[in-house]
């Protein structure tokens, strides 16, 4: 339940949902969600609402089985099987985001791979897989992650990675903690827009998958960085 | 007469005005109109103005003729026959929308079609027709929908969709409330942006019509979370 | 002599610089001016200063022969003699505006002409020349109009029409207003922004040269309801 | 040691910090650097953090081996090498400029050049070398410029010029003044932007190799002017 998680721990669910809208990873839609730090089984998310408006209060907690528990009876997301799948499969997953960050959108619906372009997104590594929801829910679903069949076979796909795509729909990015997912999140935004562009001159020199994963790791030790100004930023625009 | 209309429904109105502008569908011109609470064949539009600067006081009601009718003796923008004739020709139509919205003009003066390339859009069915006004005005029109037979033929062009494109001019969106028409204008635009940068990459894996009318329909479902963030967004920038 | 004009003359130019920052036209360089209403002879200009900045105070006489008349010994941008030798050829022009308006360099520096796409730019008519320096400076001038002889050769190319480009350099725009030519300088940067975006899409139908005539003739009585949003977003972002 | 320095050159240098990011060229990582005036043997640079939180506090000295002399025990950037390096190979530098600008990032990983498109950027002059780490570092580096022998190849690479882009990474920009490494910095961008935009169109006619030496020494007669309204605007945006 939120009262009994770590208050510094919502604050950060707040303030980073504000930051992905103020960086344009989320609009009106999508979310952001954190392991509940006294409760593996449960995750902490804001209910059903746009994520730029966001308060401590509307944080709720929920099950790996898609339950919410909250005593004001407030619901969360219909796409929380995303988060509770991704929980269940990944124990080293702290946090989860899910949107529909607009540069990405492009590399779901045709067959360019998405790949690091620069040593800010080695995090990509040598594989972003692309979740094709028709295989499981047909040709006529709403595209919407809405069970735990979707939710597994999303986890699935998703594997060891720390992205996957998302066909006619965004993208699903983990990460450790709340402010490395974050990083990630608008990260892989920036990557797809810079990779589009970069299509377009020739062909591109892109990471060594060492190079790749030793960026990870690199960048691991500054997120706190960026993560100050991204707050300070959303902070000034009033959310 | 905007006097005796809901002044809940005005107010929604207003604040539509400005969020068009603050997202970026409209600029210095195009407007949306709302059908009459108490009156279906009359409907509540600004008079003719900059749609960032309108106020309650500035909202005026025109019948499906083309008449507007205020004791002040307030007009309304010259094309408000596009407004009049799709009410009449769609009863189950309550709010339209004209603009420029930039990303959609190119699609309106080429031959690419613009499809529904993920869930967001999905209320662009499988067809979105294109206003080519030279067939009723001929090749030298200033190309404003300024008269009834011009209105009529756009209308017809709509048909029983959602969006219809106006050559060298923007395009007309409608809805069944304020809040689906203003959704719709803004996905309109996203997806005319998302799809150019898509067609670069390569072929694209549209939604079928079946997921576009699935997604149309959940979507319709979560049309009031948007909206009260880009409604923050448009009183936080000050209109 | 600033001094003389009329003062909201005077305040409409202040704030045609500020608009045009705002709306992306201008950056720390580039002018607008307009002809003195006591004297065809002399035009107001701001001193040599970012637009972004200019106030009333900043504002100086100069004469179609490039002298700057200022009883405070101001002087004003070395490239006057675009203004100047713009407003002696062409008596029918009120004011100038000289930018760097980033989509249109393009145009500048290839073989694509930048044609009318929408009704919003139909002053662009059937041509829009481009001034090639080096005719008249040789191939290693530093592209400033820095004289007489400059500013007559780029007069000359722009002829009749309503904006020239200037290879490797940036466009120049008239009017018959300070109004008019914002409006111009605006949308031909967005016209430069779509045509682009629309090459990549196919064939483009442009405007006829007839629509071309007639939607600029329309857009002329309208050209007061952008300025006042135009102005009232400079006014809030500080200007 | 800071509190020798000039305090207005260390104004001068938080100002730079704020101007480049609301600029967009730097974002939570990158750094710029001022050669100390009382010792050219040391350049003073903020404290390892977000540039767009750099106070006069923050500002530490550091010599050419790499080696910070603060009191208070403060480090800085792990990338300090590139700009020791380059004060040591280079006496005429003033300032460096380490970012991630992003519409130069594809002209890094690509074999498209970039080359001066119009007069804002003569300073790119004739060539902008592009600094490959593998040559030093080897396939599987972290990319960072770590240490002195990193720091060297790319001063190397570098050369005489003004800006060198650096593969899968960023780029670096020289200057004789934090304002002209900093109108340099903002320049290289908007190059990179239309250039690739240009690409798109045709074939490019270049500024010449002479009217590129040309424009560089016109512009730094006039740094000044844009200087005062980008501090203008980052100041507008409370950084």
């Amino acid at each position: 339940m939120p009262q009994t998680a770590n208050p510094a721990l919502i604050e950060d669910l707040v303030i980073a949902n504000h930051i992905l809208v103020n960086e344009g990873v989320l609009d009106g839609f999508g979310h952001i969600s954190v392991r509940h730090d006294r409760d593996p089984g449960r995750f902490l998310i804001a209910r059903s609402m746009a994520p730029g408006l966001v308060t401590a209060q509307d944080i709720v907690a929920c099950d790996l089985d898609g339950q919410v528990h909250d005593d004001r009876g407030y619901k969360t997301y219909l796409e929380r099987f995303i988060h509770s799948e991704i929980y269940r499969a990944r124990p080293d997953v702290m946090s989860v985001i899910h949107s529909h960050s607009p540069a990405v959108i492009p590399f779901g619906v045709t067959g360019a791979r998405l790949r690091p372009i620069c040593h800010m997104s080695g995090f990509l590594g040598s594989q972003v897989p692309v979740y094709e929801i028709r295989q499981t829910a047909g040709e006529s679903s709403d595209l919407l992650v809405r069970n735990q069949a979707l939710g597994k076979a999303l986890a699935n796909t998703l594997g060891a990675c720390n992205v996957a795509l998302m066909r006619g729909h965004g993208n699903v990015v983990v990460g450790t903690s709340i402010q490395q997912s974050v990083f990630r999140a608008i990260y892989t935004e920036s990557n797809a827009r810079l990779q589009s562009e970069a299509m377009r001159l020739g062909e591109i020199n892109y990471l060594t998958p060492e190079e790749a994963q030793a960026t990870a790791e690199m960048n691991d030790a500054h997120i706190g960085r960026p993560w100050e100004i991204w707050k300070k930023k959303a902070q000034q625009n009033r959310f």
